[in-house]
């Protein structure tokens, strides 16, 4: 938090909270509050520092000496609610980053860092301009690249988990596009038994995650 | 589908595309038709029918012989994306049903049925006055109830599956209410490494319903 701004006369008790916590809060009157800020602010605007992500150099750097590291990497997801709820189950699991495309990819938006319920701050996201020259930095640093796909053999519970893996998560509607699942290693299915027989995208990631952290814990 | 109509001089492709499928369709003038029908229509409407809860008697007789059945109860779940990927992830997973509160839960809405991705309609929900009297009539019919805990002894692995179940889902933020989990045969918990150490209530039943699945599948 670097600054707040309050209009006048109202949130008294937040500009009290936010001075207890040492923000700097400027008071001002509700024609430069309304000409400053747009959109609904309930009369109170914090400025926070830019989400900082890091490089895929970076993150496999830091994950050098970690047992057993787990990578998501997700291709084509656009719902920020998906992505929001897939940091969260990624942390929540023990996940050290999740992977998103630069430039085509949903962006980290108040929306996705709301619903991720602040695990976004515990976890890394790396942006790389490359899905497919990413997995084979991935793959030359010991990864093992995971990709599903619902016409896969092998089930999601057969994932080898005693090892490093990038587990890519792909578009609910397209799943993962034909040259990532080329590049992948191996591709699970999660079986399914109904009539619909598609999952939401964030539950098909919980699912996968939770299953190797389940297995890691058998190990 | 009962009865469609369309605006005059719109929406033709629709129009023809609906008598194909034997869909009366009535078309009304601009001014009838905005007078009728509120809110962004496109200009065609169809109307159908109410989607039809049943009685817990009804689901009980329903699965008489069914072998290790598995219903779901939603004990304070509010949203509507959480109950609509429920939904989809209960009938993906083989849930015969899923029992809602009568007057405090989240309503059957056209978010629900859009976000379930039309599983709703090969799935049964089950409307019922009181959850634990609904848990004293399964526990009669022979399910097991099962609910979920943060402080459970029990991982969610260790669910016995080759019985009736009755998996209760509580509400994200409060969990399930004290006397619902007293009334539980057991709880259990899916163990996580994080530091935000929660999940989405859709994402937890996820895992819950597809856990069960696998143990089933390895009977």
């Amino acid at each position: 938090m670097l600054q707040g701004y309050v209009q006048k006369d109202t949130n008294r008790d937040l500009c009290d909270l936010a001075q207890k916590t040492m923000i700097p809060m400027t008071i001002l009157d509700k024609a430069t509050f309304d000409s400053r800020f747009k959109g609904n602010t309930q009369g109170i605007v914090l400025e926070i520092e830019e989400y900082k992500t890091i490089s895929l150099e970076e993150e496999i750097a830091k994950l050098k000496g970690v047992k057993n590291p787990l990578l998501l990497m997700l291709d084509g997801i656009e719902d920020p609610h998906n992505f929001g709820a897939i940091i969260r189950s990624a942390e929540a699991g023990g996940a050290a980053g999740i992977i998103i495309p630069k430039n085509r990819s949903v962006g980290i938006t108040g929306t996705v860092a709301k619903v991720s319920s602040g695990a976004i701050e515990h976890i890394d996201i790396i942006e790389v301009v490359n899905l497919n020259q990413s997995i084979e930095k991935l793959k030359r640093a010991g990864f093992w690249i995971v990709g599903t796909d619902l016409q896969a053999q092998k089930r999601y519970d057969e994932i080898v988990a005693d090892t490093s893996i990038c587990l890519i998560i792909g578009n609910e509607g397209k799943g993962i596009s034909r040259l990532v699942k080329e590049n992948a290693d191996y591709c699970v299915k999660i079986p399914m038994v109904g009539k619909t027989n598609s999952l939401n995208a964030s539950v098909s990631a919980g699912i996968l995650i939770f299953e190797i952290l389940r297995k890691k814990a058998a190990l």
